[in-house]
């Protein structure tokens, strides 16, 4: 019989903000069951953490590594299928490893590791024991991002020219004191990059997933804004892609008054694409010499992978940010289910970040960092 | 220990719109689980339906007749809480009725019942037994109606002067020959109004728990345009409230290109208040010579009760319907636990549609009905 | 040789709203240049708002009366070929009548006049005289409109079903002391309705104008919210169209934080369209099962009507209320300059409201009136 | 007496786009008089225009030599004030500099002049005469705009942090056939930039009139995207402004279906602003923590400078590109009729783009170009 996927998690404990989300990410859809965790390096809030979620208290464990090794020793048909990471940057490879060697499958917070040897070794293991590994870069899994990218692919907008995509935020415009901002700006735990890392690797997934064009170079302006802050908060690139296409990404955390103001314009040769975070339902489509179309979750002829991606059908029911997280979450379970019967996987299911895409953003974050730091003003996009 | 709310399910089989819509509704929180079903009247159906949900067969029941005498009999640590009922509305009283004499709390889909007559007989039977019942009028879950409520609560308005409310869809604009269509227009199953019962009382229900003022009297137009249709499937309607505010309702399924445009605007002495469903973050706040404010979850001073229903604290990560229909279950999960656990509950989850809000509805229904039929302007609120 | 046509102004002193928009709107196109007026019952006051004008002071008049019999006497060649009336309501009436008896053209703010009986004396004049009369129902001049309204006249949208047309304004939501409000609200100057004849004579100017239809039968709920005020500050209107359509019509002046938010929403069996004055120069085109196409002046293939009333031919370039007011005078004075020219005016520019559309209005606002103090339904629309 | 300033233009025969614009611009306010005019290097053309203008068949020349010397020997209160430039970037500087070597005013269109040589030998001579010179960057005539400035002034948003100008328009997608892209993007008429020139230099005036900061040194990125055009019809570029402020600019004409989405947006680290020129009126003002404000024109405390750019001042009718651009006019105007009377100029109309303005755009488009071609990230900003 079919059965629900069984997930540990590691990290988001009580107080923790990205841990919550992808436990309604996983819960939404009734396909996978939070099992065990270790919710966080302190056992008591471990402890508390797990009782609240109202797990037996024997599948919550004091660390990741008891969490592994216990959990491998459970009869198959009751330990974890896969873990869960929603710790900081910095504690995603040893968790990510560990599974991938005592054969579970991963499910990771975006960036993928702490630098590019991580990642790099984390690619290898995966494609060394073939377990599967998804990274939520969950902007993608907006029902119209996955539009976007069918229109794109469909030729309508003919070769694309220019791409602009923005992610300003406002809520670092002055030091901010807590858990959420302690780790993103600090170097011992976010890694090389701020704002570049945190949400800049968004942008950069989000204009490559859609329009399916690699950047091959680039021109970066990053700023430290906030006094005493060490880390970049501010940052301008100029971008060249394969094929000749130009392009702006810029990301901020002092943009004040802004919010998660993730958007994306594409123009191409006979037609042009708008997409903005905070209104996800709504894809303005761009026309050469006719009137903008507005196309909507629910309305008209969207492509098969874009329905596929819609819970609630009819019009006018607005979708967001948790729905499109949970679609990655359910995309990973129905592949993993499918594995796991040793089927093939539907291909409309296998949409969702690998560690492929986690390895390209950490080549983003350091060649951002690199290019900022040039003189030149073209640096070639690393992707060691 | 604590632990999740057990719930059965009537109705929502495959094909079924509102049923999925619900079980993500409850699976959403992690504080609901799903442990049986009576999916559809077609025991085959059901069986199916309840496979395809990882449901044990044993738990999944040929008619809510069966489930509810059956898990009767199952010991108190593992018979369910609760039903949900989702069926259309001619099989809401059936269920609730025997659910409620049988000692299990229930949620059920609006409107209450198919006519006054059920509507308080079911009044009386939750007064009786002091059971829970939820009412999904799901639109008043979202964060900032409760704002809303709360900004008209605090006096910021002053008196309310006006209230204009629309509920405009698109989606009968010709004769439609799918599932949802069918029951919907069909007098037989839906009652004795077709948009007014549908949509129009998710109108009247906003209007009513944001600003607190009841309905007096109304003077009803509703027309039928599809021709053979037997419901009407547009209605505008002027309100007179209690206290002196005037209004506007007006609802219709044939507005074509339209999509689910629930929306209210209110005006009082000293300031106005503007939302609509297909935008739910955002709250317009109107002054008197002075800038609108747009007021959005995760930004600046929301009231503690509104706080509450926000999943995503951070501004910008947009929240829509299946959140804002989680929320009267995770309310009614909440409420239920204390209830079960002989705690008071907690006033923040109290916030709830119930059986008084369904009554409410049903006289909606029967009075704007009624008046429509009236030469006289002006029809009093039959609240019988 | 070809010349402008030349004005004279009855009203409009220093201090005045409505004036100062009348010569911007006459002016802007180079075809009209103003030559005299009597801007004030105060000489001295007039003689002042001339100078300020640069008029010679022996065009500059103490009173409408002494303007037109002087102005008569002036040769062809340079004296006035038509008068503006930008007085309040009690005074369109006698400037009106005393030019037309005397030969010249008029241009004429709404409403027609004070009464029904003074509307229809200037009408069987204009029959009389052949003489030229424009209403300034300026709202009509937006190009934008005029493509609505070849929209509906092509067929596009089916027969029309359902109408809501609104304009609520906020300025007077509390007792406001200025010239503006004063003679608005004085029945002596306004005449038997405020915010009605004042606003929603527009509202009902424009809904029938675009759809072409005619309210047969109306059901008013008319409201004075400010104390003290003494006539309506708020109305809200059901409607029934000839041919079946039904629709809403609100207006109202205490919609505190409201603007100035003329708007309409048409819908018809197989289209619908949307338009806000606020917003002019776009127009939302909505279609059964597709994407709504945002029509915009400047973009695809607009209509030649619609085209002959954009001045800014590339699209972004924003036109406003000033423009579409200027429509109105370019084209009652490139119609003028026809007739005078003895020549069969060009369709295109016949396009202004008439003496007959002022009746209609004044029709609306008695019939209004009385149907708020009818304890029936509906009541018929007067236009005797 | 005071009068009406006298105008003669050169350019703007049928057929122009431009022209026609200025001729609105200028009479909109009636403060300003078409009294003669050079329209077309084709006598035959200009004739005709001129007669279309309503103007005596003297008073319209057949080269802009020919006007300067004939007007310069009628009377002084007859003779033109001011001559107004709109023929393309070639043909600026000729009449600029013949009609101030002979006491006329000017009024020209942007950008200044073709090249460097000629924009500092026309700062000079503007210098030297102490005429005064006006330069149609309209954009910065909008209210909304005084407003921003007014508020960066004020102190409101704190130190200015970053600033991001986009000017997408795409109407040269393709290859465009007509005569105003026939000039643009000819190196012969347009001078050494084509879009850049053309409208970079409007992102680069906006950004520098709000904020008062002044580009130091920047980097672009022009392309070339329609094939066998000659002039950049693209550019991405990244700024930095003295005092620390970061920054990007871009403008393309190939940005498919946008139309003349010219936009800025300021951040500072108190607050922020936004506004778009599509929609003029408003003003979105971001602060840290707290809801967004809408200012609009007609609503609340905006400052002095900002009102006196309203035409029409009750809130909700709005104004558009005619009457920012009639602003510069009316400014020009006022500003001369004060020079004229020897007079001291009102401060508040002192505010119109100046020869100054004209040669820092000049700049712009040298330094743009040249940064283009360096391999270097930053480039100095070149204010010869």
């Amino acid at each position: 019989m079919d059965r629900k996927m069984r997930m540990g998690m590691v990290g988001g404990g009580q107080g923790a903000f990205i841990g919550g989300i992808h436990r309604i990410a996983a819960a939404l859809d009734g396909e996978i069951e939070l099992v065990c965790g270790a919710f966080s390096s302190d056992p008591a809030k471990s402890k508390a953490s797990g009782a609240a979620l109202y797990l037996p208290p024997e599948r919550v464990y004091d660390s990741f590594e008891e969490m592994i090794l216990k959990e491998k020793q459970l009869p198959l048909g009751e330990r974890m299928d896969f873990i869960s990471i929603v710790t900081p940057n910095h504690v995603h490879f040893p968790p990510a490893k560990m599974a991938l060697e005592n054969g579970f499958h991963v499910v990771c917070d975006k960036p993928l590791a702490f630098n590019m040897i991580e990642a790099k070794e984390l690619q290898a293991l995966v494609k060394k024991t073939g377990l599967l590994f998804a990274l939520t870069h969950n902007y993608t899994g907006y029902p119209m991002v996955k539009e976007a990218r069918a229109i794109v692919r469909s030729g309508q907008l003919g070769k694309i020219r220019k791409v602009i995509v923005e992610y300003p935020q406002g809520w670092l415009t002055t030091h901010v004191d807590n858990k959420q901002a302690a780790w993103r700006t600090d170097p011992m735990r976010s890694g090389i990059a701020g704002c570049m890392g945190d949400i800049g690797t968004h942008a950069e997934n989000l204009a490559e997933y859609i329009t399916g064009l690699k950047i091959s170079e680039l021109c970066a302006d990053l700023t430290i804004f906030v006094e005493g802050r060490q880390l970049d908060d501010d940052g301008n690139v100029l971008l060249h892609f394969e094929g000749g296409a130009k392009g702006i990404l810029h990301a901020s955390q002092i943009c004040v008054g802004d919010e998660n103001n993730l958007n994306i314009r594409i123009y191409g040769e006979t037609g042009g694409l708008e997409w903005k975070q905070e209104e996800p339902n709504t894809l303005v489509m761009k026309h050469l010499g006719k009137p903008k179309e507005i196309l909507r979750t629910g309305v008209g002829n969207l492509s098969e992978q874009t329905r596929a991606h819609i819970r609630v059908p009819p019009p006018g029911h607005p979708e967001g940010y948790l729905e499109a997280f949970a679609s990655i979450y359910r995309n990973f379970a129905r592949t993993l289910r499918s594995v796991l019967k040793g089927e093939t996987p539907n291909p409309i299911y296998l949409d969702f970040p690998t560690v492929e895409d986690g390895v390209r953003g950490m080549a983003f974050i350091e060649t951002v960092v690199a290019a900022n730091q040039s003189p030149q003003k073209w640096y070639q996009f690393k992707n060691v």
